[in-house]
């Protein structure tokens, strides 16, 4: 059940580096949408490695293929299936791993639990899907180490965040960002920061008051995200600096219309949507694939050293971007569907 | 669904501040463990109002009945019901909440919801279950508004938590802690800040590589309870500071043992528990009722204004305190159940 | 899980005969729904023993309580718990059983599964819903051993089913089955029979076409009633002696809407409903405690005898009509909220 | 959610007859077990059609692909996604299907509750996965029509079942099945019968007591298969018959080990296995696809008559058999880990 997101909108994923592929089965979508491979390819391509030159340079075409669950390009109503076959696996690029454990990666914890590991790779998926409705979900690179950007929430636009490789809507910060990850690169080193995602439009009522919280879903959706680290929604981690009587997010009526004239809740107030704009902040580590000799363990559990080889990403954020986008649109058209079944609209 | 958490090891929580109280439905249970209410009681007694004169003194007594799944004081494996019976219920203290929206709490997104709302008060639940095999679970105060505290996760002790009424281990800034609360309670005001989770002795391999990761499902619990906007394990947001090398944990193995030299990971690797100690950080924001007028809207959506009355809480984080501790221990025991199902320990 | 039924309108179960009663936790009710305790009590008076002769004359009051989720007699949309508190648990009758285990009941699995039980007694639960719509649920008592009565479920009215104590619809039949189990209980022993259930209205396309079968979630629901051995829907068991071209239901036409010139189906094609009555059958076996004394073994695995005391079900028939209709009602309920979720209507 | 089957071990499939095939997603397997294509295959070309004369000839190659979750031939623990590419889809030979709903399938259902459909075809699926641990799993063609064979479930082997093309272990019964079969065929019709499952060798204590009962999952399991109408176990339909005191199984016990000196319960009781063998029957209808006109209405509506091309199955008994077998390993193991997570084995 592990590698199922979702309750009504629920994806399936599966997948190793080598061999068939990575694949999703999407059960739950609504019949008669409009889907095509080239609906999804785009957003794919945004994840890609090999995009730009401040992320990893590996060749992997990423093409997608719809197996099932559309017909004259609908949707059926039926499970959608997925594939991303795999073309430029090379796993004797990997053999190191093979016997040794990669610091502050998973070939440890693989190993623990399942006693078997495929370690030429690991899993790795994404998806995005768009909800309609007038939702509008976007994200961005607020922050790479120390390098910040004030970014509007509720004004940022799409075209800004794509107009660089950054993917940071700020281009003044964005071009130092850039200088930075190019530095670290040649350095051999990595650097993370955060992500902002923003979702613009949704309805007053989304959600749930107890375990199944708007912002609970949306703190795991971001924290199953690969390097991820931290989450936090409106005010957030900053919030506690201020008192209550200067936290609280006054409503005023305007034409029958409620509204807040602050935001600090981020458009989510006991686990249910306010109709306000819904932000929040995903921590990135650096990335744990570094060019210099670590120490490390091998399987039979002896001190030895490991470099990692080949060119790795320098910087997740480009790339979990999209990623954060796709999370945010699982949750939300998750949510979207309870909604409507328990409540009628 | 959203009032379940949990897969094998699951809750269901019902009820509101009003009429019969608040329950919880454990299902998943492994039979013949020793329980009574006597075992139960003591954490309800430490998120309790009325505890100390910095939480609202509200007076709840919250005794806790078992209604069903044991037999004897132990478990029979079948569904054991949890009720804590509503003595003190005042609906008339709350009439002005039936026709206007409290700012920053969920009255409004619940109309907005369910177009209906138990206007007395909102459903409210805590339950801690400990584990045994050998994994502590310990949770303490770590900062209040400005007011932080430096504490070792490694090392801290239950007792030291335990040892003043706002649960913080370092006795000299918990006593700087009530301070601030007290003079904040005086002034009709609420402060937020951060609680700081523990487990020791999680062994290598509990948890799931991709979406339900036990750093993601960690997360999730934590953002479920009341006031909490955020969360960050491990390293967390201060770890994008750092480089890929810097924050990387280097793996050593000691007779067969394999640790890591630093703990950025936060006991977390790709998901699964690397065997080092798991802590974590969730921010709860200032408490949203102040004894101060504020803007809001009434039902009718028209703009107005509120006061509260009554005696309420100046910080949830005393409280908070088994709450943490509690979400932990249930993701942990689903987790371990889990890895036992399919991996056989 | 296993005391789960439903995803999107589902309901927790818990409970022993002994201690706190039973009780169950609706939750994804449509809020502002109409509920009282006076809507519920009619189906639990139907279920209850000692209601008339032909049944166990044990004295239950079975009043049930609504804990939560209501607000001035309708649903909050938040989880209801019902509760029948335990009135007359006299455990002292059934200490015989806390050494040996009663033949064809449930004593020696539980004792083999949970290595725990609670030998007062076993949970036991009901309940109802209605579903408003203009779906119209109802069953009724089919056959008793050999006597069968012939009943058209496109006809049969609640008010005949209602105007006997066996809840036969034919009069006539039903005088007969009456007479059988009274003989039978003289004897000191049990009949079983067939319930058949009939929901009238159902719209087509609610259901799923792979493994939430709208026959197989009402197939699982069926069995997971107390002493039910079978189920067959539509033609059933009897459709296997006709061929192909004599058991399709041809389609027609009228006014455009579609109808079925039979309904060999049941109502239900392809796991999807088609618009025409479904109706199904259940086989319940003979009640297991008989007043003879049989062979048994004890828990201490030695060959023993055990005789029951006390006064018991001759037949379980009539008691388990309001069962397989309120099962009924679950199912379709559930399933309604499906297919508005994704399907939108 | 309709997709997917079983909690622990459980299954997620998909596809259409055209496009890419079908598929399905095992989560939940646990890690190191051997698995390669070779040990899937066998069974596939089971239910595979073209097997023998009594069965549709379409040609249908039915390779199965393994895509992840295994490396160097045993399991990883994460999603296996099996593939089944689609080598002979010819939609021009279904046209008359585009614009007219055939009797007793599931055309017209999924049109209305979908508002879409994949004319040229349906989804359909099977697996089978080997248990393990002494648990032998058998499936036998029962009935066909009114002709029938008397099985000893304690006795039958798999060598006799796989002697002849209609799967019947009785040679002298199958003789005049197979003669049965043929008749109907040449007269463009279809008959129906019974599969009878047996599992052999489950040990005591798996299943739950309330709704997820042993009977209940499996009942659900069969009636989820294609053309499935009723199922019951042990005594099931016929058990009516008896009296309470006829139809107990009485425990005895031998040298420590408990058995029952009958088996009516089926291997279950109160919704747990006894340790008995577990047997049970599914009843399936004559297929609907008859080579005779049949009134009918096309989607717009209107009276209409449909006859159908190509050559089908006259019979889908021969063909279930695996399918039983599959469905019930699906129910043991996703039950047996269930069962270990949570009572320890």
């Amino acid at each position: 059940m592990g590698n199922t997101f979702g309750h009504l909108f629920r994806i399936t994923t599966w997948g190793e580096s080598h061999g068939g592929g990575v694949g999703v089965v999407v059960d739950g979508c609504p019949p008669r949408v409009e889907l095509r491979e080239t609906d999804i390819q785009p957003d794919l391509d945004r994840r890609r490695p090999g995009q730009s030159r401040i992320v990893s340079p590996r060749k992997e075409p990423d093409k997608v293929q719809i197996l099932s669950g559309t017909f004259e390009g609908r949707t059926l109503g039926t499970p959608i299936s997925l594939w991303v076959r795999n073309e430029d696996a090379r796993p004797e690029a990997y053999t190191e791993m093979a016997t040794k454990f990669r610091p502050s990666h998973a070939d440890f914890t693989y190993q623990a639990k399942f006693g078997i590991r495929s370690w030429p790779g690991g899993g790795r998926t994404s998806a995005r899907e768009t909800i309609g409705r007038g939702v509008e979900i976007l994200a961005y690179v607020k922050q790479v180490q120390r390098i910040a950007a004030v970014i509007d929430p509720e004004r940022v636009k799409a075209k800004d965040i794509e107009s660089n490789i950054i993917r940071c809507p700020d281009s003044h910060t964005a071009a130092k960002m850039i200088r930075l990850i190019e530095k670290v690169r040649k350095a051999g080193d990595t650097v993370g920061g955060i992500v902002e995602g923003v979702a613009r439009g949704v309805p007053p009522g989304w959600g749930e008051p107890v375990f199944d919280r708007l912002e609970a879903d949306l703190g795991k959706a971001m924290l199953s995200l690969p390097a991820s680290k931290g989450f936090d929604i409106g005010s957030g981690f900053g919030g506690i600096l201020l008192t209550g009587t200067q936290h609280n997010d006054p409503f005023r009526a305007r034409r029958g219309k409620v509204y807040t004239t602050s935001n600090r809740s981020g458009g989510i107030q006991g686990g249910i949507s306010n109709g306000q704009t819904i932000y929040f902040r995903v921590a990135f580590k650096p990335v744990a694939t570094v060019m210099h000799e670590q120490d490390t363990v091998n399987v039979q559990h002896q001190n030895t050293t490991i470099r990692a080889r080949g060119r790795h990403d320098p910087c997740v954020l480009p790339r979990a971007v999209p990623m954060v986008e796709a999370m945010t649109a699982l949750v939300l058209l998750d949510h979207a569907l309870r909604h409507k079944a328990q409540c009628g609209e």
